[in-house]
């Protein structure tokens, strides 16, 4: 029904609609429904009792304060956490170079309104976090999408999208969603240098970084930065802008993200993060604080790498015996996604309705292509963090027969086995 | 220092610069300050140990949900607590009208973002709220500023204003931020009524409403307007989006406000909060539901109220006591500000320099007019509900020496007393 309202929506609103996976996410609350859905952590591995403790600790010590408004950078002993948690990759930064947002998201959303004007261009990877483009679409945003393989972007095609004069780039190095993959080593180097080159600054989204499950860490795009600027002044200059969040370490309900940044970026983004919700929430900051302190995140992260890792191996262990071999998918080193490609020509569609009728969810590819794609995706993301191993077999099984009912001559090709 | 990032900032961060209030907040920091600057609560009135019992509750019968994501929209039986705690006002809203949100700064930001285009007039109240004017600058607003007297909105002056096609009216009709002043009954069916008649869609902001000290509670905007469209339907249509928060009845730290829009409009502004946080935090959702359910919300704004008369009245009585005559005051009769208007021609930075100076700060009122307001303030913005009454009573003392020592000849005028 319309009212005064309807017809005084702002141009900026053309166009946003609801999210495919919020949509999903609706869906997934059906009882018997297996959801590789959403990027949601395991229900299992929040550290319930610590939170208790901390409540506690919080609202018997501190109590006016955690209640209280807050300054609006965030609550400083945790500014100065996650300075000093990041310093282990090399992250040279104070607690003044970081902002405590209300999640991740807000984290975006501040980027993309303190950097884009309508029709200004973000070069992003195709696939890439669709949090982001839902962030930035509303500022009026183009993309120049750059295609990724199984080492990331793939930074040999990137001098001409540069020479277009982007913004920024956004760049999700660590175990990307959706497609799992990362940014080899080679390439964080030869990006961080086109950067530098054409004058492009890079924001580095790292919300997964600790969750490695195999393999060696290697080093940050905001690291590789200031090493080829050869600056040793800390985080007072750099082309990079830093972000990661709570949500995959501690608990997503928080709503506890953070962005680091030169202080000069810092303070605009506190200016606009005080007209979009004053401050993040006091209690939750504090509560975090007590959770996370004295090493506790650091053994809790231990925790949930080996449940994931577990999780992971499961569903790469169904994938492989479920699926026919015409189907691929990525092996991720970490975070909380594969990426699974389906043969060319396959009705995408069909398959996720199919899906929903055997009660087994996960997103279509097509939502993690920035506007400039035009071509329909054959892809399927798919969540291994939230799931239980034997619902993760049990869920793969379905989602096999499901694509399995989908797959005709057209789509087998060649190489087809007859017993598909 | 400059970075890479400096030159590219967005034009919408033109002049957007952080508020004199959270500058303000910083002053207050120096010990033995005595603030009447913030709009924060009393310390003391924070209900502690049932914060406590619902933490506790919340994570032993509720953990996994309490921590995880949650829906853009908010928690459910919040949603359903807020629908029916307006009731009470005849606001006929059912949880479906109701979208959680950060804070009632962030129900101004998603307002700003849905409707506001670049350009757009939104019709304000002189002096009005500056957090909203820091919502709405970033979307290019402008303003038509209409007077207030000690009833309000000076209802008598809309009719050009709003031939001027604004895109809203923002307006705060109990107790308002900063002049403490409230939309006396006649002006409220005017307001409405005209708004009908010009067809433009008022945003109604009540954060203080709860929190009245004398005087008969009266019937919000929405209420009103429905009566004069002549609908009984709920609220499934309406020229009044009505916004409130729990941030002066249970405590600021917890960042959660409300918008009470039709279906349309939430489902429109739970997009943009899609892209702005995901979700207002589930945690502290679930805290405050268990915290304000049992009627416990309604027994603790009465023990508000006490308190809070209590220092309204010795407030206004100091003044009285110390001022000269040539100044005054409005009498609020509710929330946490009054409103000081010294004589023409004094030097408000200087009467600020020297309270500051005395250990006692304000807001003075530049900061509360919209940009079509030209003219420099002479009035003084004081919070009567955070500090104690002691401290009441000597930063009054402490406030009229530095008021004192500013007045002049010329600033006395004709009325004023040789004494002073």
């Amino acid at each position: 029904m319309s009212t005064a309202w309807t017809s005084r929506y702002a141009l900026r609103t053309k166009g946003i609609t609801s999210s495919q996976i919020r949509e999903l996410l609706k869906v997934t609350q059906k009882p018997g429904m297996i959801s590789f859905g959403g990027g949601l952590p395991a229900p299992d591995v929040f550290p319930v009792q610590r939170f208790e403790e901390a409540c506690h600790k919080v609202l018997t010590e501190q109590a006016p304060s955690a209640l209280q408004y807050g300054a609006t950078e965030g609550y400083e002993p945790l500014r100065e956490l996650v300075a000093n948690n990041i310093s282990r990759y090399g992250i040279k930064a104070k607690a003044e170079n970081v902002l405590i947002t209300s999640g991740s998201q807000q984290a975006l959303d501040l980027i993309g309104k303190l950097f884009i004007n309508r029709g200004d261009r973000v070069l992003v990877e195709a696939p890439t976090y669709l949090g982001a483009l839902q962030a930035f679409n509303v500022y009026g945003a183009e993309y120049v999408s750059v295609p990724s393989d199984d080492n990331g972007l793939r930074t040999e095609l990137l001098e001409a999208p540069l020479r277009s004069g982007p913004k920024f780039m956004y760049v999700l190095p660590n175990f990307q969603n959706p497609a799992g993959t990362t940014l080899s080593e080679g390439r964080r180097h030869e990006l961080v240098l086109l950067a530098d080159r054409y004058g492009i600054p890079i924001v580095e989204d790292d919300p997964y970084g600790q969750l490695r499950y195999e393999g060696e860490h290697l080093p940050p795009l905001v690291v590789l930065d200031r090493e080829n600027l050869r600056r040793d002044d800390g985080y007072s200059i750099g082309n990079v802008i830093y972000l990661s969040t709570f949500s995959k370490t501690l608990a997503p309900g928080l709503r506890l993200g953070w962005i680091v940044a030169p202080p000069d970026v810092i303070g605009k983004l506190a200016q606009l993060k005080q007209g979009a919700d004053l401050h993040t929430s006091t209690f939750t900051q504090f509560v975090a604080y007590e959770v996370a302190r004295d090493g506790f995140l650091d053994k809790h992260v231990r925790l949930i790498r080996q449940i994931y890792r577990e999780r992971r191996d499961v569903m790469l262990q169904a994938l492989e015996e479920c699926f026919p071999p015409e189907v691929t998918w990525t092996h991720p080193h970490g975070g909380l996604f594969l990426w699974v490609t389906l043969p060319a020509g396959i009705d995408m569609k069909a398959v996720f309705e199919s899906a929903i009728e055997q009660n087994v969810a996960f997103v279509p590819g097509d939502s993690f292509y920035a506007s400039d794609v035009r071509e329909g995706s054959r892809h399927m993301r798919l969540n291994f963090s939230n799931a239980a191993p034997e619902q993760i077999r049990e869920g793969i099984r379905r989602l096999a027969a499901a694509v399995k009912s989908h797959l005709t001559a057209g789509t087998l090709g060649a190489y087809a086995p007859l017993e598909v």
